[in-house]
């Protein structure tokens, strides 16, 4: 049993955001992906206290390194000016690594 | 792109305990958590084989690393003692740090 | 507050693996599981663009390390020639180990 590094990447948004991101995924190179139905509160903009609905989808992507940061700079650079969204990125070791 | 250092904060417990969680999160300073519904099955009591359901939702949290340690020390002896929980943190990598 | 090392293995899959798969999870010594409804693609076969539905469960469980080990093992011979699925390992830091 042999163990491979990958990024898990996983993105919070609205739900009108999912299209686009399922495009984007596709475009840099993810092969497969899964969404959970999330509820949830964060904060927006720049105040203080001011705690709004951020969305209902919670995506997640298993990818190769060079993957994860073409998809994380696509993220800041077209998704973050238009959606409440927020990403982050981890560690994961992952069977069969073809697959991702 | 920069990636910023923080925790992710998981909770899995009862439903009825997201109230309380929720106010928790906001005295610890979190800015923002995930809730998922869930089902599953834990180790409940000090019986081995004693397996019960143990709640249905999971609550996630980024937060900075100081902000983990206030949270996980304050479920401990707060929640712990109180209901069926489990919490564990792990690392991850952010966009936009002020956001957590 | 004392923290302890263990490892998070995520199974995503086909429904109809589910109770399979939680019988797994007893034989190796896993104590808990949660189990999250997804929607989701995948690479499907060796065909590149062959993306097909994947399945609707995502199943997760905190284990130690030796039982990692073994599931991981047990997934590679017995799920994956026979279902769809996909899974990985990650590094949490639990409160309470005895439970895991």
């Amino acid at each position: 049993m042999t163990l491979h590094s990958m990024k898990l990447v996983t993105v919070i948004c609205e739900a009108l955001a999912r299209e686009p991101l399922v495009r984007l995924l596709t475009e840099c190179g993810a092969h497969g992906y899964t969404v959970f139905p999330v509820e949830g509160a964060g904060a927006k903009g720049g105040r203080p206290g001011d705690i709004a609905e951020y969305g209902n989808i919670q995506l997640e992507a298993i990818v190769p390194p060079a993957v994860a940061e073409v998809l994380l700079t696509r993220l800041e650079t077209d998704f973050f000016p238009r959606y409440t969204i927020i990403a982050h990125e981890s560690d994961v070791r992952v069977l069969r690594p073809e697959k991702f």
